[in-house]
């Protein structure tokens, strides 16, 4: 992997993230990891997540950026301690774990940095369906990003905003994990605990109802004694 | 100032971002004030100028917000030591001093910070004309990215993003600012120095320009022994 990367994935440590970064990897010689830690509450567990899988690949051009200023904000149940992650199903309306405009964040580094590196794509993991009432998890959300990167950056430069798993439900997306041999150990869904998954927060249901359907079973839940 | 901000200010210390919140503070009754630092050579002055600004004005909600993966990005004479800043007349293309997607970084953060608060407006002091090939000061980056914002917040969330400087000169600027009292003479525009402006870079040539055509004196350039 010495080619200069020609794609940032956009890389949380969660299971979606990982998946983007398995199929762009099947599309490009070389990739570079975005990883941006914004005092989200398990934000050790996913920084060693991301790390991880990083070295699975055996990526060489990886950045985590601190982006401390989102807790200051707040306004969110992912970095707000005193507002509690809901033990429920999703509901009607924006979620209280939604971060404001927390994307827009996320994308905006990884903009300027595959602008630096000469990179002609960006790529998150974003899912419309399954992330219900995230405003910034929307098609109609990255066509405008797209519109600000094309007019915010230099006059050369052309990057792409791909969003592969954006109309896919979570069965579809473990399914593509497992067909691309993505390392799904060694991601991190969880909203609210490091040391195993709650079970019960949105993500960690989410998530479960993925490998069910995809008629699976997620490694993170397998006991080591059962295999 | 005890009512809810009405408007985010991002404020840079600079010349225009002091103007535009003057302007913004005359049609609201609370603002509110971003500082973003990202390793830009001249930060420590930059961050004393929004102080003393903000002090100036008795502006109780202000949030400085760290982005320091602007500086491992790199790729701009303004966070990268080894480009050096130029002294010369702005050209043609796009200077060595645009930080990539820098704006839209800046925006990002505002954003997300208006929406919890509850604010209606973003104002950024850019203009157009002045910071010739900058690509993120245009206008159409600045309507691309109203759309993010309106697709990428809550669906009941309205932010505007306001640029009263855009289409100004640098004398209008300075005209405006004395017009409006701004406290002109706490601002900091110098891209390369933190005691004195050096007087020949593109930032201090532009100022020098503006407080010339204007017919006045830049404050900051006044030796004690003149008054």
């Amino acid at each position: 992997m010495s080619a200069s990367p020609q794609a940032v994935v956009c890389l949380s440590g969660g299971l979606d993230s990982c998946v983007t970064l398995a199929a762009t990897m099947a599309r490009h010689e070389s990739v570079a990891a975005l990883h941006v830690t914004y005092g989200q509450l398990t934000q050790a567990r996913e920084r060693s997540a991301f790390d991880a899988i990083c070295d699975h690949y055996d990526l060489g051009t990886r950045l985590v950026a601190a982006h401390p200023a989102l807790v200051e904000i707040g306004a969110s149940a992912l970095v707000d301690r005193s507002i509690d992650v809901p033990d429920q199903e999703p509901g009607e309306g924006v979620p209280v774990t939604y971060v404001p405009f927390r994307n827009a964040q996320i994308l905006s580094v990884a903009t300027a940095w595959a602008e630096a590196l000469g990179a002609v794509e960006v790529c998150l993991g974003a899912v419309e369906e399954d992330s219900s009432g995230y405003p910034d998890c929307r098609a109609e959300f990255f066509r405008a990003f797209q519109a600000a990167v094309d007019t915010g950056t230099r006059p050369d430069t052309r990057i792409r905003i791909v969003t592969p798993l954006l109309e896919m439900d979570k069965a579809a997306i473990v399914r593509l994990g497992l067909e691309l041999g993505a390392p799904l150990h060694l991601t991190w869904s969880c909203y609210q605990d490091e040391e195993r998954p709650c079970g019960v927060c949105e993500s960690c249901r989410l998530r479960a109802g993925g490998f069910e359907r995809a008629g699976s079973v997620d490694p993170l839940l397998v006991e080591p004694g059962d295999a």
